[in-house]
């Protein structure tokens, strides 16, 4: 098994850093490698922004959900879409036509799936140099405030945020779905029922087995439980359609 | 500079390959790289499918505007958004409030990020191995159909493709945005016309220099050109409609 496949298999999130700040030798790499993720039509649709302000990062741990975490990272980065970019050289009839292509959900999905792969490539350098990371979804409890902070323009969207640093804990790692629940040949199987009930009972092993944050839960209880609420979430698609994106 | 960094910074797109089918093995160890990656509240909401049947095959070839590198790849997986899965342990009532939720943009988007996520560990898995690669977005031109090969439920929603194989070309590398395009520290900074117009003109001497395919563009108008026109994209919404998204 080379180096990337192993980097790759041995992922776990770390969530307790030692009070070591990162290099800038180290940020530089991590850009870089996010840099050279493949997009679609070379669009290069993502901006990432790093966090030194320490009244911002105080603000995004306060808003994200892992205070903690993102209080005691050696450096946080901000990963956006960015469809503003490709803008700046436009002329003005060129750009109310964009504003009416942007305006569909197509372009948008594309750009939040490059994110995701330039996230990863960041993410993967990172372990790579012995770095502890964890992806941070919560950074949208942050909007809309954040696009303050950050100063944002329009068709500019925080997807996640990426907190590293030195690890100061070596958790277990997650079990995942079987390999059966989540790959198929030429056609989806819906006969799934018995493949996630197989993969409830393993991790409800792990999580009363693992050292800390010890719980009683399985994961479909655990899923269903957090999206069967009425969860407050207008707040974003208005947000998006603030930003510029309108889904019609 | 680690193995792992080398792949990311080394990466290029592969469009021909040779007459050479992947192993049970590889794909194997692909998918297995894919299923391990950090996703948001392991959640875990994608499906891989890969494609094996000769028909789907050339189906997908001609509709994805990528007809010669699919027809000839050694493998090709269809990576998929899923929050289908994870109903299926969930009560009717809880189903119920579970659309409620899945109705909104939020969680479309959480899902489409870590399908991203998981794709480019599939990738970077592969080229590590020595595989030539391409991501295929123009896979959504064989929307709606595709569903219909592919037997896919409500939530389940193709996003990419992945073409991989024994590359039979050694392209050089495209230039990416500079780093002072896409990388700011606490704040966006707007004024990017110049640092744009340095990439179109180094981008252009790339397209002109380029052993094959030459031709004279720049980024700038590539990408207006691409989305300044009358794209006709209402079917993807109302498509991602039909699947149970509903952008309120």
């Amino acid at each position: 098994m080379n180096d990337v496949i192993k980097t790759i298999l041995n992922h776990r999130s770390i969530r307790k850093f030692k009070d070591i700040p990162l290099s800038r030798e180290q940020i530089d790499t991590i850009v870089r490698a996010a840099r050279m993720a493949p997009t679609s039509s070379n669009l290069q649709p993502f901006t990432i922004i790093g966090v030194t302000d320490p009244d911002l990062k105080k603000f995004l741990a306060k808003r994200s959900g892992n205070e903690d975490t993102i209080n005691q990272c050696g450096y946080l980065f901000i990963f956006c879409l960015d469809l503003y970019r490709i803008m700046v050289s436009a002329s003005a009839e060129e750009k109310v036509k964009m504003r009416n292509t942007l305006s569909f959900s197509y372009f948008n999905q594309t750009a939040v799936l490059s994110v995701g792969i330039a996230l990863q490539n960041a993410n993967l350098a990172a372990e790579s140099m012995g770095l502890g990371t964890v992806i941070i979804g919560g950074i949208n409890g942050a909007l809309p405030d954040l696009d303050e902070w950050l100063d944002l323009p329009e068709y500019v969207i925080p997807l996640a945020g990426l907190a590293l640093g030195v690890p100061d804990e070596q958790p277990e790692q997650k079990p995942r779905l079987p390999q059966d629940a989540i790959f198929f040949e030429n056609k989806y199987d819906r006969d799934l029922r018995e493949k996630v009930e197989r993969y409830d009972k393993e991790i409800e092993e792990y999580y009363q087995a693992r050292t800390s944050n010890r719980k009683n839960e399985n994961w479909s209880k655990k899923i269903i439980g957090m999206l069967a609420r009425d969860l407050p979430l207008g707040f974003y698609s208005e947000y998006i359609r603030r930003k510029g994106f309108i889904f019609k």
